[in-house]
């Protein structure tokens, strides 16, 4: 099924040994999984995400976050709809998650595969060259035209001036106003394909501007997404500028989220070649991290890594059996609360320890706290002690953590 | 590395073809994996949890909620400090864990890899015998005492004495009382190895006493625990009876839970041999899945799959772009907003979504509703509806909300 599915890459997948008569192969990506368990199970309809590792077999980049094994996070709504619905919410959840990460500011390129097609048959790609021309075209994001042009002509044998038409459309983009305008173009609206296409995207883009995300979307005549189970709408989303944080190595992460229409997939699987029309996108998580913890370098941010709310300490020796009962009342009572594996720590480690990880309360018990009936609770930030009733310690714990 | 930290299992591991010079395979636990990790990272300490999936090739028995890809989760503590302060808040997390699980009655065996190895020498068991004779005595839980005897004897070639021996120390279990008894074993107590278990077993008994899950644990002689890397006191949590709900097939799930101390391991990966101890828990998620499932089932409860408070829906025909704007709105609030993905839905088709998937408000704007600046909110439940101001939509689910 998966060589199948994933014809050029095959190379890229990691396949199990023989070892009992089952042939055998990694997880590549969510999709052909989701779209293989929707015809399996005979669903019709579903929306759903997706957190999940995938592995391929690629020569590994760290710089660009870029692994053999890597974690995929993905949205999808199959179902029968009416036109656009679900691919606009695609596209809304996507600038959710991006402008909810504050990466700095993206843009998410749309076109869709008809209008690729469309355009490629009415400029006169021979049918047999389109997904070459499709290969050589993708790499418009790294290199300008003018080598895209000469690979296209010279490597692949496109005839020159089938290049210079494919060039003045991949150097368009643009919002609703220019899928008006390639509506009517002359050449383009010659191909049913590619008007029936943009008669969509027309359609996306008015849902866009009631999403709120228009601006955020640029409809972007060069984005042909490689993989072949595409068949409407497809999108891309990339960082605008090599964010200010980066300093002056500016990473190249590539797309951080990509996705579009898949109408044909579900039905593969299917023994009755049933269909489900499908839409859907997908996050890089590597990708997105490197990023973040870039930001977060350059900005001297610090992330706590540990939930503890609050440090049980004692100053005293032999005072285990007491911090442990203390413990367990905060435990009991959903408070995340942290201690010393040592029967006789240190103070001073204690409090380190508390400042290094942000611990914000300290509860602190020592022989003469305990003879009184008391117990003292420190704030870690401000250093500032007070000595309580020991019977009123999670309530006063809980009215601390409730305020902050 | 991995054929040699699970010699015994080697079969049932996943190999991956090698397709570049690299022998791969899939990861069988997350303990292994964790040791490796401390050691190339050369952590000296670490508190951490992981969920993750692990495979082996055993045959899958679908009822007892055993596959071949599987999840677990584990936590453990890995660091030196002093005895059986980090063990106990293992057990003290399994029984959390359990009791937040609602699972019926559980029990948490407990033994300790000394203590087993002293028993047998001291019982005169043949060095060579140590690894049959567990995996004999692991049976204990599925067969009576006379099968696993049987089995020492004739299969293993045990002599009868020595059996009975074992019999008489492997029926045992109970709670500090008989750790007391047994370090006074005239027998057991000629073994240091058997006393240093029994030692640390008393300490972990005063520390659960502490954290008031003593009478969840059952100290057992039974328990071997199979794997090759544990090293000191070893648990194993047992749901106690078939739970009602199961009705006539009692489920056979097996332990739920289980791990112990496993000190050598994170030396076997330091190239200079540099050693952290660890102890840590493991949490067999599909079982427990499999079991909550059918408390579910037996007892007709109904789990939301979905998390939508607010269904946006109209009773007029081409709203469409109406309701987009609604839904706008309150995703941009941060409600959790749902609508059908089509321009002409029936009201009724709407109303019975919201009744099936338990959405608890419905938001109704129509042609009426509009020209007065005005719209409908529907509670579900109540079936009870009031109109309220168009601008006012917002703050009132968001009142509604927080009041339920």
């Amino acid at each position: 099924m998966l060589t199948e599915k994933y014809e050029d890459t095959f190379g890229l997948m990691y396949d199990l040994k023989d070892q009992g008569g089952e042939l055998l192969s990694l997880r590549y990506d969510l999709t052909v999984p989701f779209a293989r368990y929707l015809a399996m199970n005979k669903l019709k309809k579903m929306k759903r995400y997706q957190v999940g590792k995938v592995w391929r077999r690629e020569s590994p980049a760290l710089v660009q976050g870029r692994y053999r094994e890597f974690c995929q996070c993905d949205f999808d709504i199959a179902g029968e709809f009416d036109p656009m619905i679900p691919d606009a919410e695609c596209l809304k959840i996507m600038c959710e998650i991006l402008s909810g990460l504050q990466l700095g500011d993206f843009l998410i390129k749309v076109n869709d595969r008809r209008v690729v097609d469309g355009m490629f048959a009415v400029c006169g790609v021979p049918e047999d060259k389109f997904r070459t021309i499709c290969t050589s075209m993708d790499k418009l994001d790294k290199m300008p035209w003018e080598d895209v042009r000469h690979e296209m002509v010279a490597k692949k044998g496109l005839a020159p001036e089938v290049a210079d038409r494919i060039g003045e459309y991949v150097q368009c983009h643009g919002g609703i106003s220019l899928v008006e305008k390639l509506s009517k173009d002359p050449r383009l609206s010659q191909s049913q394909l590619a008007l029936q296409g943009l008669g969509d995207l027309k359609l996306l883009f008015e849902y866009l501007t009631l999403f709120g995300i228009a601006e955020k979307i640029s409809f972007d005549l060069s984005l042909a997404r490689g993989l072949d189970y595409y068949t409407g709408v497809i999108y891309e989303a990339v960082l605008l500028q090599s964010p200010g944080w980066a300093g002056k190595e500016a990473l190249n992460v590539g797309s951080v989220a990509a996705g579009g229409r898949y109408d044909g997939l579900v039905a593969q699987f299917d023994p009755k070649g049933h269909n489900v029309p499908c839409v859907g996108l997908s996050i890089g998580v590597e990708r997105i991290f490197c990023l973040v913890e870039q930001k977060m370098k350059a900005s001297g941010e610090k992330v706590r890594t540990i939930e503890t709310q609050v440090f049980v300490a004692t100053p005293q020796r032999n005072f285990l059996r007491e911090r442990l009962k203390i413990i367990t009342e905060l435990w009991d009572a959903g408070i995340k609360a942290e201690m010393l594996y040592k029967n006789n720590p240190k103070l001073l480690t204690q409090l380190l320890y508390c400042e290094k990880t942000d611990i914000p309360l300290m509860v602190i018990i020592g022989e003469q706290e305990q003879k009184e009936g008391v117990i003292k609770l420190r704030s870690v930030a401000s250093r500032e002690e007070v000595t309580i009733n020991r019977e009123s310690l999670v309530a006063e714990i809980q009215k601390r953590l409730s305020e902050s």
